[in-house]
């Protein structure tokens, strides 16, 4: 009754709140600076966008990667668990705001459900009571004068959190690298997922690149590899 | 019974398992390379811990930091809470190896309690109970076939973590800034009061300039300001 | 005759050729995420440029620099000279695509003519003539097939480049902090300046917040202070 | 005549002035703090030299290379040309004091002579001449009263320069495999063969793992390739 208004079990939402405007131009724009003794062409009237998706594909095969780092994308997430924000926050080329549990009061404590404990009903529901009794100590904690500081030890890794981060294309790269791989945590690999569809909506060349080892070589995870290639969702 | 070995109560411990040998002699010497157009004092014979000690707080008066660089400390921390470990590893000019959730089972979970929860016994016994009712829950799923990733989602907060971060000496001054403040979160606090410690030793000159921003000037908190300025340990 | 086609003083030129769209709304709204249980205002309807305003200076006065760095700026820039770009680049939390000296080469050689040189013209003459015979020998270690690489050694610091590199807010700030200083390079602080001056119109509350040490406080130079505080562009 | 006391051709010398003291030690540590549940081996009576040295093959193999970082290695390094230190200086994940041409006055110049130059005679006395005239002009211009900072706009890149520099060992292996390379510039690559053989010294295992690409699979430079792979100096 009352703790249906104080639990909610939430999914994770993603947005590409905010980008560099035409981020291939702007890559493109950089890697001719680099190569050529013409003017910088900063109205970059030549500058088409086929022109630049081949710039782009030359200099990436190259592996001149630094190029891609002038295109930025925030991203807004929420239902998040801080298990996977714990994984996410310790890529450190990026820029992370991310809901603090020392400032913000848990009256509703919303959770993250694993798939492998949903499917099964009745673990699902101890999950659900202990879910259920961390809000509930958490309250209590607060009513007897415990600062939120120390009442959020009581909080589950399940808990949802909401966070709004930036990273620059070279480093979106990286991470779809590893977080795409069928070995990442299946939380933080569908965050990735989505992620990487955001993105290829406003830079396919760059975003064309993206994929775990598999997609560019064998395997690197050796005798722990899945076997299964990873194929993009732009080929399935 | 059973509980009493599987649940434990820990207390944070704080080792400096590394550091740059010489880190002043170090330090100085790279910052006499900057300003001198004399060789490089290799062998540097003429650089005695005295003069090395002059150079580096004329430097750094200054506002010349990069040269703290130079000098690294890797610190060994064991029985801090899940929740100051995500505040620690959100500073980004360090190397955190963390004890993973994914791959070390938890067949006896420690945990980390807050003073404010400690002194008010009744509460501090709910507490127990609900870490006790966590690791029940852990490994009732993960009896059930649920994987550690996902069993790790009712760990809680006050779940003690083990790690060992390298920092460099600059990037420690600005980590005692921010932590040794009085509204930092008391644990973090602790720690940071511990790695001070143990880097006085090494390097007194160095580590004599670390602080919150009320040792060097008005407090920057502003309207939040708890009033009493931060007094460092070699002065009490 | 010929020289005047090969040599050619060039003057900075700078423009901001990307940033982060409606930069404030954005910061504002990652500042909001921090402190806020409310749900991410995604589409953000209540959000008013009055209202971000308000909440980056409170944030920015508490030291909360972090949310500034979801913002990004790209400049573009030429007529720099390249004792100017090598202190530049030496800015980590920063993106650079330089011209290359190994791949491009330098039929017409531009330069930078510093004040205290050119003021003295027999010392500008001088300086004009060395500029020549640097673009002479350049040509003619080419012509012997000496490598671009090679050649470029006899390429002086007057050398102009160009450059496109990208910095968040946050960094920028740092970077007029020290840049704008009296004490700064001269090139290097007309560069500061005439960034501000693009960042301030497209980010005035972020930007109003710029400029060196003794904007803030007393000069940090001490005994090296030139007595006279920085006084902003806008405020003339 | 005096000519010869104010003009030097200078060689590259390369010193490993400081580093982590027995990094494998520490880095196989770090790497037993992930995986483990076991206490953390802070006196690690049980690590031995050969356990550490599997645990780090690994490790690596795995691609977790972060704690690699906990291993820092300071060089000290003179007779560097001005056109490699600024390629150097551009690795960011790495500290750097360099000599400045700011604070120095440059009474006697030392420069850097490139192979291609020195091998034809009548391009190299051009060359020192041109040296010459680079220092003779420097020194007219300090004499007239030009500040140091706009009097080195005349010195060329060859002109040596000295610097300290620290980096871990995860950045050291991502240097070495961009700059090991027979396409990297000469002079870097000899610099970058230096500290190789020194860091081989102090750690064999992890640096038995450096080399360009071309030593883990097919060349990445496609078709600019050398077209012969790389051979690391202990298997020669």
């Amino acid at each position: 009754m009352g703790d249906d208004r104080q639990l909610k079990r939430v999914r994770l939402g993603v947005e590409l709140s905010s980008h560099t405007p035409q981020p291939e131009m702007v890559v493109a724009g950089a890697a001719r600076t680099c190569y050529s003794a013409k003017e910088l062409a900063l109205s970059a009237d030549e500058l088409t966008p086929q022109l630049a998706s081949k710039i782009i594909t030359r200099v990436v095969q190259r592996g001149h990667l630094s190029v891609l780092e002038h295109a930025s994308f925030t991203f807004a997430v929420e239902g998040l668990s801080r298990a996977a924000s714990h994984q996410l926050v310790r890529h450190r080329i990026a820029s992370f705001s991310q809901q603090s549990q020392r400032y913000v009061e848990f009256t509703a404590l919303e959770y993250v459900l694993p798939p492998t404990i949903e499917e099964r009903t009745e673990l699902a529901e101890d999950f659900a009571r202990f879910i259920g009794s961390a809000q509930k100590l958490y309250r209590r904690l607060r009513e007897a004068g415990v600062p939120r500081e120390d009442a959020r030890f009581v909080l589950p890794n399940a808990s949802a959190t909401k966070l709004i981060f930036t990273m620059n294309a070279r480093e979106l790269l990286h991470v779809f690298t590893l977080r795409l791989c069928s070995r990442a945590q299946w939380e933080i690999r569908e965050l990735a997922h989505r992620m990487l569809e955001l993105c290829y909506q406003v830079a396919p060349t760059i975003f064309s690149l993206a994929g775990p080892g598999c997609r560019r070589g064998p395997c690197p995870e050796g005798d722990m590899s899945c076997g299964k290639p990873w194929v993009p969702f732009w080929e399935e």
